[in-house]
């Protein structure tokens, strides 16, 4: 299954430079979710084909303006477009009051159901599981509360080998129980163990977004090992007091974390519109972690290989 | 003076085509006011090299989300470029409630005084009065309460004739009372009449933005005879049953509200996303009201010509 991260928006607060306020789309088992919902947001899914109607599930990572003024349009537009399937916003929970309120004034009755789960200070753990995809989330620090989020592909499964499979003349309705992880036993009674059939599960990708923090090893717990983490990058190191005082992370810190959460792979993102060269970015993280890319608005990631 | 309106947005609920939510700049005496302000408004100023710092009022016709969803990530980010210069909003009552509790989640403090001035239900008249301009609104019949905006050139200076005064010999001293309308009298005690040294003030031109309405007539005594009003098109002829259902006009209904107006020139926008093509738009309204023009977003109009 296809596992990857398209990035719609890399700037922060202040839009420039050709760049959008925070965004991006996470394709997972065939279903998109979009984290964060900058200005314009809806305007760039336009631009990168980004199809709306995949998306069921919205996470928000905090309500500083440049992460989520785009959701009240995004709403009223999939409305307009007449969507019937439930949405699912996980947010922090002021952020309901501010869609009713929106909603009220211009006297809008959206034509799908809207589920709102609020997300509470310090707050982490599981947010959603369902077949093939876990989601949870961790606090962030910055100057309010935030939250990043971690996309998990979940294989119950165990793999079955076509060989032995074949082999042991295992009948094609018993590969499901094989894949639960039963033995099977032959008209003759012979007893054949799943070990023999089947190799565990396989690899469960990892993606990891930190949204806005400062440089915190806090999170570090979180992230350990996982295949891909987007660390906001606000600022370079000549700026360096600005991201402390504004608790914002430079590419050198994001690199730190990288390597000590022992991530495979770092992009980088949230630039100050004071930058135009982003290419900067990759150098300095690189010479703390070298696996660490610029992300740039309109590209896809792979999280997971083929 | 210039006295022109450059269009940011024209399109209608729904971003499509290319084309933005609503949003106008109007300029005025060297002054710039913005008209609703969409999704996306502040990239399109950036795109259109639009001088926000010369910006100190915008009006906002009504709270569908096209007309104003870009209004707080505007505030947003002029805030944090660290504007000083007070700014004043004119629109419906309601959003003030919207913006102070998004600043609030945020923990945002403007850095410049924040006046809003509300709009109430059915309300007319004057708006803002001051050297050289004069911005009022009016009423127009939409689902919910929305206003339109007329800004029109004042001239309270009687006009100096070059000629005249020089044949008198009027010392430069004098030519603010001859302005003001006074006589002169010379040191033999001779009287000069005002007459026949002035002209009355120049025509004053008149730019009417008639917001989201349906065909109504009752606008027509706020419009009567101004030299350009934008006028809402959503629909052409082939959804005109559409467009009385939702309260909207098609180019004919825009051209007929034009001709019985006796306005100079229309230029119709605010078009529905189902529409590619926008030259029909002119064709059907000029059957109607030939001056009639298709606004396209990032173009400048002249209301006063020089």
């Amino acid at each position: 299954m296809k596992f990857s991260v398209t990035i719609l928006g890399n700037n922060s607060a202040i839009p420039a430079n050709g760049r959008h306020p925070t965004s991006q789309v996470v394709t997972l088992n065939d279903q998109l979710f979009l984290i964060d919902c900058g200005e314009g947001t809806q305007m760039q899914m336009n631009r990168y084909k980004i199809k709306r109607s995949k998306i069921n599930h919205i996470f928000i990572s905090h309500l500083h303006g440049d992460h989520y003024f785009g959701l009240i349009g995004l709403l009223n537009s999939i409305g307009l477009q007449n969507r019937t399937t439930p949405l699912h916003i996980f947010a922090p929970a002021p952020l309901e009051e501010i869609i009713q309120i929106q909603l009220k004034c211009a006297n809008t009755h959206l034509p799908f159901e809207l589920h709102f789960h609020p997300l509470y200070s310090g707050q982490n753990g599981i947010l959603l599981k369902e077949k093939g995809i876990e989601i949870s989330t961790f606090p962030t620090t910055h100057r309010i509360d935030c939250f990043g989020f971690i996309f998990k592909e979940k294989h119950e499964e165990r793999r079955i080998l076509p060989k032995e499979v074949e082999k042991y003349q295992i009948p094609y309705t018993f590969y499901k129980n094989l894949k639960m992880g039963e033995d099977y036993i032959d008209a003759t009674g012979n007893h054949i163990p799943n070990e023999k059939l089947t190799a565990p599960p396989g690899k469960e990708y990892t993606y990891a977004f930190c949204a806005d923090t400062k440089y915190e090893e806090s999170i570090i717990p979180y992230i350990k090992g996982v295949d891909m983490i987007y660390h906001e990058t606000t600022y370079l190191e000549d700026n360096r007091e600005k991201a402390e005082a504004r608790f914002h992370s430079t590419a050198i810190q994001a690199a730190q974390i990288a390597k000590e959460a022992k991530v495979k792979k770092l992009l980088v993102g949230h630039f100050s519109s004071r930058y135009y060269d982003l290419e900067p970015f990759a150098q300095e993280a690189q010479t703390i972690f070298s696996n660490a890319l610029v992300s740039h608005e309109g590209a896809t990631y792979l999280i997971k290989n083929g």
